[in-house]
Order: structure tokens, then sequence, then C-alpha cells
């Protein structure tokens, strides 16, 4: 069996996570028992929400545990497998974790959505195993635009938000896994469609790239008033649906532009991660505006996959959604790229590339 | 035709709203024409959203204009009729304002859900007027209980909180005309219900006559960690479900106690009523929880109305609904008892007696 590079959680970060919260080991991988199958990992997936996990306290997810492989999905090919559900050369995504291999249990498909819904409420899913189809679809978006980061944009968009056309939806972190889903679901329901990124390259691509009807610079203002008064020009009809992955000033400025009964899906407050108290100041307009505003945690509704993914891979076939990937190399390199996310130095996706 | 006081709004606050604010004038009712009723005003309602109004900020209500009789529902009894639609002696509820007598057109009942929409939207609302029956419910009842705060309890409880039997609910304000009503309806439903109020004598009101299950004095608390914890032990099981009429510490202190997928409904945030602003401390509990919250206006679901009314005039007629009333007495004191009512001084239901 070949040997196994793995990366640990090896401390909880004080405040801002670093490199020294994580520990790179060695392990043997474990010889197969029946039912088992060996899977190579291609790329791992880095998301937001493993932040959070990593503090002691209990969030919607339980805690990663210190000093085991640092969780996340996967995707890769089967090397060997002692089990009928799976062939060798069977490409497949699950959540590997962020190390070369795992040797997983495979299970029937419906356990899979059993899994995923108790990762989603924190449980450890080592049997998440699923077969994909790389005919239209390259092997990686099935860890972006085509998995969980595109099923939570449709969710909130189509379930929490949903859309009439000639409505004006607003989604912050615009070029970012989920947000480029959520632009191109949100043309394709013909509403117009505005991004809020950080820099001007990013919302450039957003543009030109993504199809959104334009996007803001957030870094270019220095308070909520400001990129209110950017938003207003670019929502000429005001907002009425915005999808949040970020929270704090951003998310004061949209609220201040929210048209009557508008809706805000609230999917990521990556400005609070790191613990700082990030206060909404303007609550107040939730009133006012009559507006709905609803968290949602995407592995908690895993009926609506099956219907999200068509829709999502037919978008990617068809060219109407080209997500962004930003690919490092190498599994030592997941720490720098993941605090780099946290900081959105990532441009689209962030994968790490395993070989 | 009688001399009829009037109270108008003479400036608009700066900060605190205060006696200055108002003005006392005599004015000479005028004749009636082909298909007007005079009603002479037996109660005038006060209401905290008369605060909003008196703001020159556009809120969702048109700003209260300068110089006019202040705006306000009224129970009265037509004095004189030239509309085939009412007699001499009828009993009515209409917006009739701060003053003691009213000229209003009669208009069909259908113009009234109308006309109280275009209220919530900011119009003036002059034609408004139903009669009521007054066999079982007191005439006063039907600007509390029995009217539009009463309906206010009921559709966030039902349209927006959605309880099931079992789960515990939590209103503020919860002696107000507003959450007595809701503590009723929260009890009809099976629900464990605790309230949170100003003072000890409040609180022993609510659980004794208003058949809450606990009630919290938050005037114990000096911050929103220890208004939380009693609210632990009021709540063994959670929040599920929450009314919110005040904002700021208390609804910080409600939110660190909701169960996941709980339900808030945003009806009045009173601490913020003065423009200081009231941030809320931790949104992303919105996010960890699951919440649905949800902003609302009750004039703006006029459909609602015969259902919600036709429950809680069966609540009071049948006892289980025992609103309390504090009762000014002359148009002179309407000034202080909305002041006082701002304050958290009135105990139950703010009238004033113009009789």
């Amino acid at each position: 069996m070949p040997q196994n590079k793995q990366i640990l959680l090896d401390s909880r970060p004080q405040g801002e996570a670093s490199a020294s919260n994580f520990k790179l080991v060695v392990a043997e991988t474990p010889p197969l028992q029946e039912g088992q199958v060996l899977v190579r990992h291609h790329y791992l997936s880095l998301d937001p929400y493993m932040r959070g996990r990593m503090n002691e306290a209990k969030s919607y997810a339980a805690p990663q545990p210190l000093g085991q492989v640092m969780q996340g999905a996967t995707v890769g090919e089967v090397m060997e497998s002692r089990s009928p559900m799976f062939q060798v050369g069977d490409q497949v995504v699950g959540m590997g974790g962020w190390q070369q291999y795992s040797v997983v249990d495979a299970e029937p498909a419906e356990r899979f959505r059993l899994d995923v819904a108790e990762f989603g409420r924190g449980g450890a899913v080592p049997g998440a195993l699923r077969k994909v189809d790389t005919t239209n679809v390259p092997l990686s978006h099935y860890l972006g635009a085509v998995g969980m980061p595109g099923v939570t944009a449709w969710y909130g968009l189509v379930k929490i938000i949903e859309p009439k056309a000639g409505e004006t939806m607003v989604v912050s972190a615009a070029t970012g896994a989920v947000g480029s889903a959520f632009g191109a679901l949100s043309k394709a329901r013909g509403c117009r469609t505005v991004g809020i990124a950080g820099g001007a390259e990013k919302c450039k691509y957003a543009v030109t790239e993504l199809g959104f009807d334009a996007c803001i610079d957030y870094k270019e203002h220095k308070d909520a008033a400001s990129l209110s008064k950017a938003l207003k020009e670019a929502c000429p009809q005001g907002i009425n649906g915005y999808f949040e992955n970020v929270g704090g000033m951003v998310m004061d400025a949209v609220m201040l532009r929210m048209n009557a009964f508008g809706r805000i899906a609230l999917c990521g407050m990556i400005a609070g991660y790191d613990g700082k108290p990030v206060p909404m100041s303007y609550p107040q307009l939730l009133l006012t505006s009559r507006i709905k505003l609803q968290g949602f945690i995407v592995s908690e509704h895993m009926d609506v996959w099956p219907q999200a993914l068509q829709e999502l891979s037919t978008l990617v076939a068809t060219g109407k959604l080209r997500p962004r990937e930003s690919v490092a190399q190498g599994l030592e390199s997941a720490p720098e790229a993941f605090l780099g996310l946290l900081k959105g130095r990532n441009f689209g996706k962030q994968l790490v590339k395993l070989i």
C-alpha cells in the first residue's frame, strides 16, 4: 500500500488561523477489508466552513477533532476495490480529507445522502463516496460548481429567495465557488444580477466571464454608506434578493438598499469566523422593509441535490457557467491556500491538486 | 355642531419625543355633507408605531404631517348620519385621530380594508369606519385584543412562526396589547409560552392573569448574557419561536437561546425609535441556528383579519384572553400617556378615554 501524506489539526486558532495550527504527517494506508476501496485523491476542496470547525465552540457542525486528519471533500480515482459497487478506475467524489489517499467503506448511494446530512450536523462521513461522470464536466468541478458550493447557491436562490424574472439579485464573494454559481443561476432566471467582490480584477472577471450585469469592488469603499451608494447605482430598482457569504460592512450596505419584501439567504459570515463580533448595524431595516432572512446549511436539504446538480451540470456543460479555479499544488500547500481563502486571496474555487 | 378638541403634531422630535412636539387646539366640526357621519370618540388608541411616524424619515409608513391632527385608531358612537350605511347610536371603530369628534365619509365595508392597507403604506384613511358588536366584547377591546394589536400577534404567531404543540414561544413586551394576545394565542396552540416584561408586577400579572408559563423581568438584568441565563431556566428546551417587539439587548438575549430552525417574527423595535442605532450583536446565530426571521406589518395582510378577529373575539368572550388596559382620562392627557407608553410605563393596552 502507498505511503499517505496527511494534514492534521494540531491546535485550535486563537483569533486568526495560522499555519502553525496544522501538522503534516506521513502514514501507511491500511490494507483493504472486504467492502472497502482505496481512493487516490486528485483534488482536495478548501471551503470557508472549515474555519468554523477549527474552533472548539459548537457551531452548526461539531468541531474538527484535534490530532486528526482535517476533514474535507475530495475527488479522485479508485485504485483498488474489494467492493462490487466500485471498479478500479472509477472517478469518485467523497469526504476524503486533507490527505493523498483514503480507504473508504463502500455503501449504497442512499447512504451517501445520509452521510452528507450527518456531516452537516457534525458527524464524520468516512463512507461517503459517489461515482461521477466526467464526459462533459471536469472532475474538479464536482467540488465546486457541480458540488456542494453549487447546490448551496441553488438552494439559497431557488428555495429561500424565490426570484422572479426582472428582479435584482446581489451576491457577495461573487467570484467564489458559490457566488459564481449563484450568478449563472440568477441570470438563467431573468434577474438583474450584481456581484460584490474584492478587487478590480475579480470584478472585471465577474462581468466579462461570469455574466454578472455589474460587480462592485468593496475594497474601494471605506464604509457601508459608501458601498451602499455604489449599490444604488448598480441596482437602480433596489435589491430584491441577497445571497450573503460575508456579513459585516457588506451586509449592512446591501440591507440599506433592500426593497420592501426583500429576501436574504444567509449562507456564510466569513467576516466573523475569527471570533471577532460582527454586529448587524441596522436590524430595524428588517422590519421597515419587511424582509425575510433565513440561515441555512445545504447538507440539511439533501432532497434538492439531484435537481440542483442536474441544472448546474447542464449550465457547466453548455458553457453558461464557466467557473474559475485557484489551484494550489501539493498537499503541503493546503494550509497556506486555506488561509489565503479566508483572506479572499483565492480567485474562484480554491482547490489543492494532489497528483 | 360640537366644538372639537384636537391634538396636532407641532414639531418633529430631536431624539426622544416630548410633550412640546404636540399642540392642543379647538376646532369647529364642519356640517355633514351627504354620505357623511359624525362620530364621537369614546377611546383613542395609543400605539408604539406612532413614534416612527413622528419622524421626518420615510419608514414603512409616510410621516405624520406637521400641523395636522395626530393619526390614530378610535372607537366611538355615531351621533349624526347622512349615510344609509350608519345609524345614530352605531358603535364604530375607525381612524378618527387624536380628537374628540370626526366627520367621516361612510364607505362600503370592502373600502375599509383597502383603507387600512393604504394606511399601512402611509396613506391617510379618513373613510375607514366599521360597525362593531359590543354584546360580548367591550368597545375598547376593538382597539386592542380584538383589533390591530391582536391581529398583529395572530399574524406573527400563525403565519410566520407557525408553532407546533409542545414548542416554546417567547414574546417581549409580554403584557402589552400585542404581547398579551400573543400569550393567549400561543397557549391555545399547546406551546410553552414565556414572556419578557419590565418589572415584577407586570411579570406576576403575565403568569397569574394572562396564562404565561413564566415571565422574566428584563430590568433585573444588566446585559444580554444575564438575561439569556434567565431565559435558559425559563426555557429548558430552548426557544422555537420569538415574537419581537423591542429589539436591542432583549433580542440579543433571546437569539442566544434559539433552537435550530427557530422562527422570529419581527414586529417592532421600540428600542430604536428615537433614532439611536440598536445593532444586532450576534447575527451569526441566524446562520448557525438556521433561523428564519421575518419583518411584517399587519395592515399589509388584510386577508387574515376576519379569521384572526374571530379567534380573538372568541378568546375574549370566553375569558381566555383578559387584556388589561391603561386608561388616561381626557384628550389633554394623550401626549403624556403616549410618552409613557414609549418608556414602558403603561400596563396593558394604552388608551385615552375621551368621554
